[in-house]
């Protein structure tokens, strides 16, 4: 249990750490008067916004709270609430910092363009250790009570049961938050351009805009509560199904090397805590003012510092159980027909397995910033085309969309494979393992990002100096890649993860042959018509899903537009810059809109799961009802993944070709390729914030479904 | 053999409804001296393009079919040589008419809207009754020619080889010509409009824009040729797979039955001809004038007629060999662990799924239609969304075309389960068969199209009165929704051919693995890391090759903008109308670029499937080399589906919204709504003409090359 005690010590040093740096950003100088006025809006919105959204998840957690004790007993509802709160909890107290550093980094920018950077990116490290940490307290605490209170076996169903319903808890969160985020922030981003920028004719962050508060606010509740949500429900699931599938493929371990074994992800998430730590106070400017520069020098020292410490703590949590680096764990393979070869499992094999992991997110960051940064062809390629006009800005940004999925393919393919051959799944699961113990640092650099385009927003309300806007302006730039990059390394996560879910569904299908009342294997081979089938439900989700986004961003944008729309007719004082909108007016309704909008959307994958199972196995019976649930499982990543990675890689090729115009290329700022580039950025809104991250939890939310099911199905849960 | 000689004489009674109808149409009045002028243009560049495209073609041919003659032998060489040829032969005439019937049909048009649209309706015909006549022609001569002559066995393996070289053929120019054809129909209409309405602000079809020639030989080359060359392909491998499939999975066939079975695919071909040729003839407009209306006459009179057509086919097949309706023709299931029923075979089993082939086409046929069709919902709301701009026309185009996969997947899982419920693969192959049957009048009505889009250029470059031009233009509308019928139809024939591609594909792995030197079956297990891989890597291919099709338009048209630009310099009488502008320079431009750009894309689905099994079964061994091989055969179909669908659907909609507005509503033409539906049209074009089109051939050629490669690896052919 000291590797477990470990890992709780770092979970709460992360959470430390938040608080710590929460008091020196709120300590910080929060700018004037007229600044700090339009931070208490910002906030106000925020709040408001959150506690609606919070409600209306409460509402269905407690349904579905209240339908798991029914199925699955107290355990798996108690598991099912923690994930749920402490997902809540990091996003919530992220956004409440995130809303007040904003203000503070535009004043700070005012110094200097390293003060601006360091209260941005500290603001947003608090968000990415509260994720992790918190993520890393929730598992590791519930499996130490489990296993050094309760007494159960670390292996045994009480607590792969606790697992399961934990990251189901984190999950439905999560699908709410980014769904009902995403749908807000471009909402209100795409309504507040097209009555502003188009109609009105005003620029950006114009204080006569009334939407122009919804605009930041839903920067905060998108990429900061809603990111946040999403990779905490990243971390908990990938870790948890870790140890699950430890618990479940490799049977025969007893004792203390179990115990060793399924603690040894919580210390890998642990020490990673540390490096990310470390990490973040190596964001600084160096001697050519790069701000990407800055970021990356805190995001490669926690890569680099990440191999040693991933070294010792493997080498450490083998060690509690007497085993060396290169002695036999134990093995997986061998009853499964499909894996004849018995694997070896040493601790050698499964830090190779992790070195690959951490060598995925480094590539999976280098292929998004190629894709998305505005030194390389794509963006270029999207910037010239918008010279011939809005359609054909649209058709390349479409092309690169697309294109943007191959190379991150490949890597997951030759990631799959290479851990597969050293360590069979648990291999695979420690890639993943290692890939995601990294979230801290990555959400650091993702929920900077609306922090500074808030700071740009307010130091242009509230009419600070020219240099002081250049500055916030070029730390906003770089956020959009940064955003693109989280937005790549969590569906990557997801894709890779995928494989280990699947393995926990297929262990958990023979486990319960019996309950489920099944007479032989269930048939996962793809000559089965029910498992192409299944394939092709799970394919269309992402689209049907991707569907409901988009749709739900135009209509809840059309109620901003008629909102703003009144307001300038009933007030004509707007314009003319003598009387102040009713921000709030707005702000309420993209609210009430956002909320109404994702509640069906989010619903889809915890339904669909249910009725494909029900359907199919009333028709060709149980055993292909399980066959079709377990190969749509598969189907919603296989095409998810290319969904999701077409549609933020292409936003944010988008984005970044604007950007690159207003730099002054192919007429810059006003030309008509700039109101082509200016579309193709309208389009890539919804795909880049709304639509295609919410792939990533909707993924995951299935897979936990189909596992609920399961168990639910077999007769209920363990208590 | 009397069934086949039968299916001969339909596939020969379709070759003379061509003969025929092409001596009525071009002894039809060819309007005044202007008129015949521009046909004349047209045709000489469509004769150039159709030329060096299939020069191009040539060459690779060769190329490919010395590799077959050295891995595979004579007979495999000469069958793929046959449907390479018929399936250029069928595109070839199919042009030639349509490039004639476009000028007769202007003429036609100034005396009734009735006289127009027989001229072109009758035009599509010919091209749809060669594509079906030579497509049965090439399967049943080929049978006929290896049973009846050679007298090999009906289910040997020379007959297998010889149908699947003979697909083999069909797929190779079908990606060619679709893709191809594909990049230079919108590189020429992007091109054009570009540099003609929006830059020169001269309307479509005005005759001083260099590239309305070019224009006008694209819609022959994409909707006639490349069209043409994808139904021969996709009629050819579906009835030809459909017959391997019985060879393969009924293998206690023997004598009479064994041959009945054999033809039965043949003979439903055929007397779905005799229906088409009769539904021609019932394309008249009613009192409501409705054209739709007219051409729905014809489609629904073949749909009803082919219901007791197949019924009495099907019996009198069967009763050649002294079998009942009710009678049990054999088993197919019991040897595959699988699948452990047997499942008994009766014709009218066979004639049910028949009926969910025709009902499949039916509902594709209607959805295709609410969603691309002016008077639903989803152009409706692309339209109301144009009048916020140019991002929220893009946004809800993308949104519908997302949301336009979902009902075509429900039908096609539908048919899936209910065939594969009623009769096994066999019942899926045969519902495929069905589908395609009705070939010949679906590409009836979508070669209907190009010719009525030449029309009305021709008509307003001629200048001939505004009431003919109001003529030619209703005949045009409809032509959208109909070529966008037709590419859903393609594809989802697809979808279900996919399973019985599979099934071959399982079967062969089968038959040859002591060849193929394997130890034991292949593990197609979804819980085989390899399979996961496949799925993953086929998954990617629709993505790329979508990409490649976007990206070379938009290359190809900028060329084409760069060639008027300097005309429209160079010589100033063009604009002042004064000066002829140079037509063919600027077709020779788009030429040249087509063929270029259609090279690496169209190779991807060729080579693709040889890598990945190469570099596959070097990593994990032969055996996961074949399984991830066979599970990227269905990654393609499961993702390429999805893109086709949403690509062809919202593309459709875009054009019809666009439509929708210069019908008067939103303000109409020259409104800002209409601008923003311009460049949704603009972004449509590429994705339902050139990408998404050219993944229905892609799929096919994909899984033919995987067969192919397991005979090469098997040691070579049979001869």
């Amino acid at each position: 249990m000291t590797i477990v005690y470990a890992a709780i010590a770092c979970g709460v040093l992360a959470v430390l750490y938040g608080i710590v740096t929460s008091g020196q950003v709120l300590r910080a100088p929060a700018g004037n008067e007229k600044m700090q006025d339009i931070a208490a809006a910002i906030q106000e919105g925020a709040k408001a916004y959150l506690g609606r959204q919070y409600l209306t998840i409460a509402v269905v957690g407690v349904i579905v709270a209240v339908v798991l004790a029914l199925t699955l007993g107290l355990i798996a509802t108690v598991s099912f609430l923690v994930g749920a709160i402490l997902s809540g909890v990091a996003g919530f107290v992220g956004m409440h910092i995130s809303v007040r550093a904003n203000v503070r980094t535009a004043e700070a920018a005012r110094g200097s363009l390293q003060g601006g950077l360091t209260m941005a990116f500290r603001s947003g490290a608090i968000t990415g250790m509260l994720v992790a940490g918190l993520g890393l307290l929730s598992i590791a605490g519930l499996f130490w009570y489990f296993v050094a209170v309760a007494g159960e076996e670390a292996n045994s169903r009480v607590v792969i049961e606790m697992l399961t319903a934990l990251a189901f808890g984190a999950s439905l969160i999560s699908i709410f938050a980014r769904l009902g985020g995403g749908i807000f922030t471009k909402a209100a981003d795409v309504g507040a351009d097209l009555v502003g920028k188009v109609e009105a004719g005003i620029p950006e962050d114009d204080p006569r805009n009334p939407a122009v508060i919804a605009d930041n606010v839903g920067d905060n509740v998108g990429d900061c509560a809603g990111m946040a949500a999403d990779l905490f429900e990243t971390y908990v699931v990938t870790i948890g199904l870790t140890m699950v599938s430890i618990a479940l493929l490799m049977e025969a371990l007893v004792g203390q090397v179990l115990i060793a074994m399924m603690a040894l992800p919580l210390i890998i998430g642990g020490v990673c805590i540390i490096t990310s730590i470390i990490g973040t106070y190596m964001v600084r400017l160096g001697k050519n003012q790069s701000i990407m520069g800055a970021l990356y020098k805190g995001f490669w020292t926690t890569v680099i510092l990440s191999i040693p410490a991933i070294y010792f703590a493997t080498a450490w949590a083998l060690g509690s159980a007497n085993l060396g680096m290169n002695a036999e764990i134990g093995t997986i393979g061998g009853a499964n027909p499909a894996n004849p070869a018995v694997i070896q499992i040493t601790g050698m094999k499964l830090f190779y397995c992790m070195m690959i992991g951490l060598a995925v997110t480094g590539l999976l960051v280098w292929i998004t910033e190629y894709y998305t940064g505005t030194n390389y062809r794509p963006v270029k390629s999207i910037a010239k085309a918008s010279v011939t006009g809005h359609g054909t800005n649209v058709i390349q940004g479409l092309a690169i969309s697309l294109e943007s999925t191959a190379l991150p393919t490949l890597v997951i393919v030759v990631a799959v494979i290479s851990t597969y051959q050293i360590a069979g799944i648990i291999g695979v699961a420690f890639a993943a393992t290692a890939l995601l113990a990294l979230a801290g640092m990555v959400v650091a650099l993702d929920a900077y990002g609306p922090v500074t385009d808030n700071a740009g927003g307010i130091a242009e309300m509230a009419g600070l100096e020219d240099e002081v806007r250049h500055r916030t302006d070029a730390l906003d730039a770089v956020g959009n890649t940064t955003k693109a990059v989280t937005k790549g390394y969590a569906i990557g996560s997801a894709a890779l993860a995928a494989l280990v879910l699947f393995g926990a569904y297929t262990t958990d299908l023979d486990h319960y042959s019996v309950a489920l009342g099944l007479t032989g294997p269930v048939d996962f081979s793809l000559s089965n018509p029910y498992v192409i089938v299944g394939l092709l439900l799970g394919a269309l989700l992402p689209y049907l899903f991707g569907a409901f986004g988009m749709t739900a961003v135009g209509r809840a944008a059309g109620s901003v537009v008629e909102d703003v729309r009144n307001q300038f007719r009933d007030n004509p004082g707007i314009m003319a810059g003598t009387s102040r909108p009713n921000y709030g007016r707005t702000v309420d309704i993209v609210t009430k809109a956002a909320i109404k909008e994702m509640i069906i959307p989010s619903l889809l994958p915890v339904l669909s799961p249910i009725a494909v199972y029900f359907i199919i196995a009333e028709v060709g019976g149980k055993s292909q009802g399980f066959a079709a649930l377990g190969a749509m499982l598969l189907g919603v990543i296989v095409s998810g993944l290319f969904v999701a990675i077409s549609m933020t890689s292409g936003g944010g090729a988008w984005d970044n070709a604007k950007k690159y115009i207003e730099d002054g290329n192919y007429g810059g700022k006003g030309s008509e390729a700039h109101k082509a580039a200016v579309t193709g950025d309208t389009v890539g809104d919804p795909y880049k914030d709304t639509a295609g991250p919410a792939v990533n939890p909707m993924i995951k939310i299935t897979n936990i479904v189909a596992l609920l099911l399961l168990a639910a199905l077999a007769g209920g849960g363990t208590v």
